[in-house]
């Protein structure tokens, strides 16, 4: 059978919006905010072979389709509103696309994120999505959380634990071998990321900046030096590990969690007085946060790459570099 | 020379923002809308060989990116505030990029609608824009323009005029001849269209529903018919016409104008009371508009397929359908 590209919309993606005023079937979508509110958006697209492989389970590819876009949400400690799905297939393929919209829809329901409009049409696979949040009007105590607030003497932390999803892909490479129940629990971690949004809204107010891990530890925290024009030092023994992880060699548990991307975990630092109001957001959020580190001023010859130390405090090298998509 | 993702986007899109709360180089970018009003928002993804030919000058290329998104604003009556773009790209291609982004931003000056985000990747060529504009809170006066607002004796109306754009693309398709000028005209309308968002604006609260016309006035107009239970007569031959198209054959001129695509042109609906507030508004906009027949009651059988006529009142028959992504 063949769906045309309404009929194909209304079967697997129109469902009736409950807090936006519109949502499909008209030129634009319309979405108040609640008074004192902006607009956070952020926007990703995927494509088959960079971001995900031809391989993976539908549901699972249109879970992680929106949780990367509710990471960056997270990041600002945003609260979910809505998005948009603009999705160019090959062709009409109903198994793909009823598993694509279970996977998506189930996870925007759990985010309270509702699908308000976007575009489909025919093309080489690819999945682009803005998603809508709102964070109070900017104010130092309770407004979006930045990367540009760190400072000299604040804590460094991370949610969740890191270098999973990069572990299963270095199984997929070929590179690493892992046995089934093992690989499983990383390739739910590359496949299924939990976005942090709760933990993102509970940060606001604590948090003095804060990004998602999605191109590496290193690399995401280098964003972060940049913006707050600070240094920090890492210590790398510190770095929460899953199981899976800590049963493999040292260097591979460095590249995966200092370099390994698709992590979605939050990274963020907050001054030493307010220890205890981050664990607090944590715990009220339900998600574990260690603490990996300190921001320093920044140094004359570092610029933006922060010090790497083992649990000795000895200098420990850089592995090899962060993810790019138009180097690699 | 080979560019870094970061690199790309500094050199050609990254500039300060002016409305927004935050641009580029954060999570989220943030925007406030101003007091009373909502977000309208809309998606476009444009995939080469589908919504553009391969030969495409880049610089219109970027214009008409942008174009076919501030053109479902103008349609809600919406006030351009700004825009994300998510590009893939096969290669980082500097001369691609610095004429893309020449047209893109060029028309987003223009429009006062501000770049303020986006994600970039390698794959195959592929454009989505999510654009945001405000509207005041929903009003039956000043409210947003809808499809739904249609009523029975309300006059039909549309901005410029039509068929042009796909005059141009038979000329690609090899199945009609034009003459240099003639084709560099039409060319224009396909590759530079112009979005009517002054003209959008101006009928808040004098029209009472909108469209673009994007895919052809006949496909367009049944989106209107089926969201306001209405029927409408349509006047074929007074619907306006280039100076090129007068000198097509008949069968021809109606093809192109009433089902022809990527018109981008406004397709609304009045009160006849309202004609000279509607004059009004085209007048304080600059463009014409052109009255080409009017609304009904809801037909048995008709359904949301308007009755065509022709000067002499006569019946015409319908041309071959709209144009949809999925069944061509």
């Amino acid at each position: 059978m063949s769906l045309g590209e309404f009929d194909l919309i209304a079967r697997y993606f129109d469902r009736p919006v409950r807090r936006a005023a519109l949502g499909m079937g008209d030129d634009c979508a319309l979405l108040s905010l609640q008074p004192g509110m902006q607009l956070a958006v952020s926007c990703d697209m995927l494509v088959e072979g960079r971001h995900f492989l031809s391989t993976v389970d539908p549901e699972r590819l249109g879970h992680k389709a929106l949780a990367v876009n509710l990471s960056d949400l997270a990041a600002c400690g945003a609260e979910p509103l809505a998005f948009t799905l603009a999705l160019a297939l090959p062709q009409t393929d109903e198994v793909f696309l009823a598993g694509f919209s279970r996977g998506l829809l189930a996870l925007a329901d759990a985010a309270g994120c509702e699908l308000i409009g976007g575009d489909t049409t025919r093309g080489p696979l690819n999945i682009c999505i803005s998603v809508f949040g709102q964070v109070p009007v900017c104010s130092a105590v309770t407004g979006a959380l930045l990367r540009s607030g760190a400072r000299p003497g604040d804590d460094l932390y991370v949610s969740g634990t890191l270098g999973d999803a990069r572990l299963a892909l270095e199984v997929f490479r070929g590179t690493v071998l892992l046995d089934g129940a093992s690989f499983d629990a990383v390739r739910k971690a590359m496949e299924l990321p939990q976005p942090r949004v709760t933990l993102g809204v509970a940060l606001r107010g604590v948090a003095s900046s804060a990004i998602d891990v999605s191109d590496g530890l290193l690399g995401d925290l280098g964003h972060v030096l940049q913006r707050s024009g600070v240094g920090a030092v890492v210590e790398v023994d510190t770095v929460p590990l899953s199981k899976v992880m800590r049963a493999q060699p040292l260097s591979l548990q460095r590249l995966c969690t200092l370099n390994g991307g698709d992590d979605y975990e939050l990274l963020f630092t907050a001054p030493a007085v307010g220890a205890a109001a981050v664990a607090a957001a944590a715990a009220a959020a339900g998600v574990a946060v260690t603490r990996i580190g300190r921001i320093t001023e920044r140094g004359d010859a570092g610029g933006a790459r922060p010090q790497l130390v083992d649990a000795q405090g000895r200098p420990v090298g850089h592995p090899e570099r962060s993810f790019d998509h138009f180097r690699t």
